[in-house]
């Protein structure tokens, strides 16, 4: 897949962002818009605590979407906040729709940040106005309004044909999708149906976002959608499907690298396995383990504690003497046994911006990979603050 | 439950230490003795990849354990050795016996440390020769040649009727312990079979080193064993349970309140779930959430966090509007919503040596505490160059 330099739009969309006064300073609103109706899909987070944009958005998708367009605001994100926060997404999707002459039912809301504090929506009803004659065709502008401790903004794009599909996204802690990512929006002028959108895109998450892990906390805020406004016509459904995977595999790879602190992104992959869900385990246990996080941190090769990791996946099927390990190529344990290795090798492999954890499990033949990131006193410094800053 | 204000041992235990050249310096062996042989039961890891003296341990407390003694090394865990491993935990558990006057299946072994890397047994061989004249009466001693990134020796002891119990264990990261604790011994002279013990052992294991978790991983070496020798005679067993599990318990607190880096004691209490297994699901889910650990790190009140901890526990039965909770009996949450509170009490109550989060999931009757620490950027410098240092 080759994915253009510069991230640009498909047909028909394009976005604006503005600082509407949630934050201190920075943009903290953004509005995406199809210049026409398009079907779309999407998955939203499976916390038990879902945020008020996500319980609105269910709402609005079930039974196949049509979008107009996506409004989300940063800083806070208008979860745990009752009746007045249903009432606050709603009037949220009314003032978008408002700004662009739609409706409010075609309109998608998120909201990120802070839980449990009241959306001052005022803010956001007349901070809006005046957005549509800003709109452009440079997805980063929209995204600048929704980026909350990224470091930067994060967009992709492809062609397919004669179509193009667009990713823009935040993370880029409490992340353990499970079934969405933190705020991923997808865009096509392929023609698409709602229900062709959903099969995907569930297909793209499940070895995508929903295989990334910055720190296995689950956001209530999860929203990953895709719209396909349709007007680069038909597209060829099996190149379609491959392009929106290999576009949010590459997302997912970007918010790994930019989790909070984060200094690499640790790729885990799992090969040989009993059963899929094994293979799936087993390499969420690898990235989420903070013991292992932070020996890539700290490029200290303990390499022992990939077995840990292995070994606590208590479900799994492990025969011990058949595992065999190896980091960014270098073999460092054969037969469930560690090998003897130069630890200056085995360093400087740690070191990569990339670091790839190989386990053959070899009692099977699936296969699974993960994404996350080391884990660093970053992480904790933006953790122990985050309210409060 | 009244502990002892210095913990003392039973009759007829004793204990020493020593450096033997495993560590740089610093005690690096110890030896738990009691001079009758004495019925026991243990409980090990559930780790997959459990090193050489869990699976020497396993098969000598097969069909109800008699023990003479504890030998424990730290800093190199005997895990991922193979076939020369199982020989070096049997070699130490010969060079014990000989140096007590015992058989080799009735020591225990533990080695606690980096793992992979193969234990100089000579050195454990010759170090431990002499050590049966420098038996002590303070099990401190003891603990003193098992610690690891433990910042203070554990033990603990307390009177039942005319027995005594006394806990010695190590932490202090790796500790999620599910089935066992890292290493945790449990020395009386109460008079009770193998049988009961073994009940007795698991019941409160069950209710504290399985609800503890420092950092969610697992350790390959996770053991917990108690020996009665009988000395004292017979005891009330209801007594002598009720004081077993106080005394669990307590040690538990003291390993999270020491687990790495860790600057104070989180306690999570759930009540009112549906199920005892929501329970405790969701009082480790809270324990284990990096943002709250963060949270409390930073005494900074972003406790909307509480109810993503909640809500990550998918497979519970949460209704969110029946969910309260409170931070130190400040209420913070109440019917799934976040309470308006003074940021400058909330901080207070989480600047506390011990923060106590309570969830009332109201609807049910099942509780459950469990029991974890902060996250600060110590654990992360700790575990990025631990095997090196």
């Amino acid at each position: 897949m080759q994915f253009h330099e510069r991230p640009r739009f498909p047909r028909g969309f394009r976005c604006a962002s503005r600082h509407v006064g949630l934050k201190a300073d920075g943009k903290d609103l953004a509005l995406f818009v199809s210049e026409v109706e398009a079907p779309a899909a999407a998955v939203f987070t499976r916390n038990l605590f879902p945020g008020a944009p996500v319980a609105l958005g269910r709402e609005q998708m079930k039974g196949g979407g049509r979008l107009r367009g996506i409004v989300v605001n940063s800083k806070i994100s208008n979860v745990a906040t009752g009746e007045a926060g249903l009432k606050h997404a709603r009037r949220m999707a009314e003032a978008a729709a408002r700004e662009i002459g739609a409706t409010a039912d075609r309109i998608l809301v998120s909201s990120t940040g802070v839980i449990g504090i009241p959306l001052p929506i005022e803010k956001i009803e007349s901070g809006i106005q005046g957005m549509a004659a800003e709109l452009q065709d440079d997805p980063v502008v929209g995204v600048q309004g929704m980026m909350t401790t990224d470091t930067h903004p994060k967009a992709l794009s492809l062609s397919v044909g004669d179509a193009t599909i667009t990713w823009v996204a935040k993370g880029s802690g409490m992340i353990e999708p499970n079934m969405a990512t933190m705020l991923a929006y997808i865009f096509t002028d392929a023609a698409l149906t709602a229900m062709d959108l959903d099969g995907m895109l569930r297909a793209a998450v499940r070895v995508s976002f929903n295989m990334l892990s910055v720190d296995g906390d689950t956001s209530t805020s999860d929203t990953c959608v895709i719209m396909a406004n349709g007007l680069a016509g038909p597209v060829e459904a099996k190149a379609f499907s491959e392009a929106l995977v290999a576009g949010c595999i590459r997302m997912t790879e970007m918010l790994a690298r930019d989790g909070e602190g984060a200094t690499r992104l640790v790729r885990a992959v799992v090969r040989r396995a009993k059963t899929a869900a094994d293979a799936r385990r087993v390499a969420k246990s690898l990235v989420n383990s903070p013991l292992i996080k932070t020996m890539v941190n700290g490029a200290d090769p303990n390499v022992g504690r990939i077995l840990m990791a292995v070994g606590k996946t208590f479900d799994a099927t492990i025969v011990p003497a058949k595992v065999s390990a190896s980091v960014n190529g270098l073999e460092v344990v054969s037969q469930g046994t560690r090998v003897a290795f130069d630890d200056g090798v085995a360093r400087t492999a740690l070191l990569s911006d990339t670091v790839e954890i190989v386990v053959d499990l070899g009692v099977g033949g699936e296969t699974a990979t993960a994404y996350g990131c080391d884990l660093s006193t970053g992480y904790i410094t933006e953790n122990a603050a985050y309210y409060s800053s």
